[in-house]
């Protein structure tokens, strides 16, 4: 029987599966256990990271990667280099992820499963979600959740964020300075992402929303580069990009 | 010695510590190791639970409990039978935790180390939070993060569900139908919580915000019994209080 299997019909019936896999914010002890199997059966794990830099997500599974396991770095072309809305940013992303999709297709249709590892969870703000828009259409994938690097800085902060009837969002700190003070106000809770360059105008609607006296400042929460601060009490405006800014909600504690 | 030193400084110095530990959403396999630990470690597990129901948090981690470990089930004296603003509401739930913060410092003060599993991530919208503002004043406490319900839900869609500048929002379908509206037209990305019977309202909301035909309706997310279907395409309106929306963002994608 399987003499008469059309080649290309049966190595399209082997084609790999992709696996985005969220390896949680930072502590390797916040993988899941669904990780780890991923990452145990995966032939090919693939990892983003800044030039010249080494990959975060890497880092994070360091030590459960298999000795020999193929790796795929993918290395972003630019990041803070140029403005997010310019179209130089933008078509130099979108050809760097379509050349990224295409090496991964490869490998899926070689038959090979490929593990793509990403910080926190895979489909919040993450990178992976440009390959799967691209590959899950035509190939098996899977998502596994994972911890977000906002739950695992409010947990390192031992600081409850949203209860009960709380609205609770999630801003860009590149957001016009009144506009981050307006969604502010209207929030009962909030994390402010990618706080880097954009501290002082943040700090200002902070201030401005009434809300600076409960925001936390946190850097790299859950690893051993962690640095937390009330923002109040932090003197400089000095923040990478993976910077939060934490504004509790949960203001009329029963 | 250590004949000389108080007993009771001793065993002051000797109290309990207090964890509680995010077990995710649902899927066992979306424990992290560090929960797995803290259940390995811990002398009494602690979980919530509605009266007369087995605890949702319990089965997820039915299989990694000790054999004869101690457990502490706490029920809900009231969930859904009475308004969640009104004072009989709110004085049943205030002695509930006042009570169970006792129980719980008892076995703290006995030198006992406590587990609290709390389904998703215990300082989102998670009942331990009242616990933790009660008790982690005066003992050693520790959050364990989790995989929130919401990461499980738009992951087993396989759906992005925020990107770039979004901004993203919880809102608790208890709000009123226009200010639903109007919060659901001014995210860009949203995740609404406690549809229960909200649902009619929820849909004119989703229908007057413009985001009824991306909005996807998740019942018991990345558990043997998930429902999952596009809103626009459920026929009723039947709805358990768990069960969530997902408007998902990123609407230009690269």
């Amino acid at each position: 029987m399987s003499a008469s299997i059309d080649p290309a019909a049966n190595a399209a019936m082997r084609a790999g599966k992709l696996i985005g896999v969220g390896v949680g914010p930072g502590d390797p002890e916040l993988m899941t256990l669904k990780a780890m199997r991923a990452l145990a059966a995966a032939d090919v794990i693939v990892h983003f990271a800044k030039a010249g830099q080494a990959s975060h997500s890497r880092a994070i599974v360091a030590q459960h990667l298999r000795a020999n396991v193929v790796e795929l770095p993918l290395y972003y072309p630019v990041t803070t280099e140029l403005p997010a809305c310019s179209d130089g940013y933008r078509n130099a992303l979108q050809n760097f992820y379509e050349a990224a999709a295409a090496q991964i297709a490869a490998l899926l249709d070689a038959g090979r499963s490929v593990a793509v590892i990403c910080e926190g969870d895979p489909l919040f703000y993450g990178s992976y979600m440009h390959l799967h828009a691209r590959l899950a259409p035509r190939y098996p994938a899977e998502i596994v959740a994972g911890v977000t690097g906002m739950s695992g800085c409010w947990s390192a902060a031992g600081m409850p964020i949203a209860q009960g009837d709380d609205v609770f969002t999630v801003l860009p700190a590149t957001l016009a300075e009144g506009e981050l003070a307006r969604r502010l106000s209207e929030a009962d809770a909030a994390v402010v992402m990618k706080v880097g360059r954009h501290l002082p105008k943040l700090r200002r609607a902070l201030e401005a929303s009434g809300r600076l006296s409960r925001a936390i400042y946190v850097e790299r929460g859950t690893t051993a580069e962690q640095k937390m601060i009330p923002l109040a009490a932090k003197l400089d405006d000095e923040a990478p990009y993976f910077a939060v800014v934490l504004v509790p909600g949960w203001e009329e504690r029963p």
